[in-house]
């Protein structure tokens, strides 16, 4: 199931179906993704409430400890204990991705409501738009079909998903549903000031050093087309940054003006660097980092690559270097 | 005419006599602020470019040039020669702000549309609306009652102003009905994703390099509570920055958790420090800035100091200190 857009006719008869689903089902469990995020918490929490307004049983688990950050989602929420008889998956994209505890839920899925286009259709039904930016927005217009009121608590998940995945309404995913949908979600309740200076506009002091520490070492090549941040072991133990903390960081050096490709090289915990590759419009970071062994989207890659730091560089910048001369010719350094 | 907020009412009676006033004008000058940014521009031009379809003859002028950022908000524009007959201010404040060049229009200003509280009322008719976020916002209801039909560069300009003054839709001023104009201008065909991409995910080699001189200048002080950045003559002069480079400098300490103060010192030409300070909710900049001379709103305010960088440390750091003695009690440094 890879696609990247659905009909409007075709996303109201999924979400009303969606809807019919749920209001058969009790007992309900949603899964959010490992690692978590805004999104996948959010449109878990919005759907965990909505599913309790409809004095159903409903709650969230997932592999990881929720984030700290994302608190104000769930405060104020009993524990309901019951024994699970349907399995909604929110916001993943492939059972990989549920983590060590929810495995047992893989092949359990009843319901699966998810934006990614490379959603791995593991549930025995998808709600799948992939040009929603975030499931929250997707999330955002089931809740009414199941005949429950937005409430504040409601708006503030949903909006914390539109959000975090758009980084505030910044990234190309952005439409204008998205904007409609976060506008309906202030007008509910949600306290967006408060939310964005939260997730937003709030870094750690070991996040502030580090990103110091990244820019410090920073490297230019082929006439400024590529810029290149080191991120060691040392530094992450130095700062003590979180895995949390170190979000954005790879996107870094793509900002930077006449950047082409922005190439970060992370020290893994047991030797090599991880690459992270982030490409402007002329070049194709999948295409680079396969040849490398890696894959991901045009503008956003990665790969693996043993050896020393030196190694690592020379590596990366070699096939990023081909890719440079292929498009703008000539062999700058 | 201080203000915050006007009746809905009032707002639609307001724009209905705004657009009564251009309908009955030409030869229109449009002016926008001294230090120009995406709000003052943007309107300005949307504006200009609905005068223009109602044949009229209209043109922006501004004391200063207008940044090449902002080049794909008047590209591809006739230049149109006239003697101005009447006078419109697009998010001029006060007369103080329009600049040198502009400075022999201040008594003849006919129109003042405006979304600063501050508003200084200069002008014959002013269409203030304080709870808009972006003059922008008040210009995107104006058109559609002067019959002009909102085509997509007037879109990308409407849509600039208001991204520009929210930080991209992440400020507190961001209201429901900020969001869904934002969302019309991207109906109405505003590339919102190029537009965010220039204006928010782009900086330059020497902003990258003086951001990363001013965190390794980062004090801490007051057990965490103020954070203390200094900008020196030496660093704009190595990393070559513009002014605009610069934006968004001070707002870096006080985004570290746990910092209520965000202090910025910075190096004049002349001698001594200008002083920027952000506060978090616990603390009042401009009553902290105001017993040193200068003054701001709550969360921002700045100040002169004169003397040595350790003189304007100190003087900054004690009145800093009192309020947060004040409030936190004890003196801890």
């Amino acid at each position: 199931m890879s696609m990247t857009t659905i009909s409007e006719a075709q996303r109201t008869a999924d979400l009303k179906k969606t809807a019919e689903i749920l209001k058969g089902a009790d007992n309900i469990l949603i899964l959010t993704h490992k690692s978590p995020d805004g999104d996948t918490v959010g449109s878990a929490f919005a759907l965990c409430r909505a599913l309790i307004a409809m004095n159903k049983k409903a709650k969230v688990v997932c592999s990881d400890e929720l984030p700290e950050k994302f608190g104000y989602l769930y405060e104020g929420m009993d524990t309901c204990e019951f024994e699970p008889e349907f399995i909604v998956a929110s916001d993943i994209a492939s059972t990989d991705l549920m983590g060590s505890v929810l495995a047992p839920f893989a092949d359990k899925v009843g319901l699966c409501i998810d934006h990614h286009p490379s959603n791995g259709d593991y549930a025995a039904f998808t709600m799948l738009d992939p040009a929603s930016a975030a499931t929250c927005e997707i999330t955002a217009d089931l809740i009414p079909l199941l005949n429950v009121e937005i409430d504040k608590k409601i708006a503030e998940c949903l909006y914390t998903g539109l959000a975090t995945d758009t980084g505030c309404f910044r990234y190309s995913n952005t439409s204008s549903r998205t904007l409609r949908t976060a506008a309906l979600m202030i007008d509910k309740g949600a306290e967006s000031a408060a939310i964005n200076k939260k997730l937003f506009e709030t870094l750690s002091r070991a996040r502030m050093d580090f990103e110091r520490m990244a820019l410090e070492s920073i490297e230019y090549h082929f006439g400024g087309k590529a810029a290149l941040i080191t991120i060691t072991k040392e530094m992450e133990e130095k700062t003590g940054v979180s895995d949390s903390d170190t979000d954005g960081i790879p996107a870094l050096p793509a900002k930077i003006e006449g950047v082409q490709a922005g190439i970060t090289l992370k020290e893994k915990k047991d030797g090599g660097y991880k690459i992270s590759l982030r490409t402007g419009s002329t070049l194709n970071a999948s295409q680079i980092c396969a040849k490398l062994g890696g894959g991901g989207h045009a503008a956003a890659a990665g790969c693996r690559i043993e050896g020393t730091l030196e190694e690592a560089k020379k590596t990366i910048l070699e096939a990023v270097g081909q890719e440079i001369a292929k498009v703008y010719g000539g062999s700058e350094k």
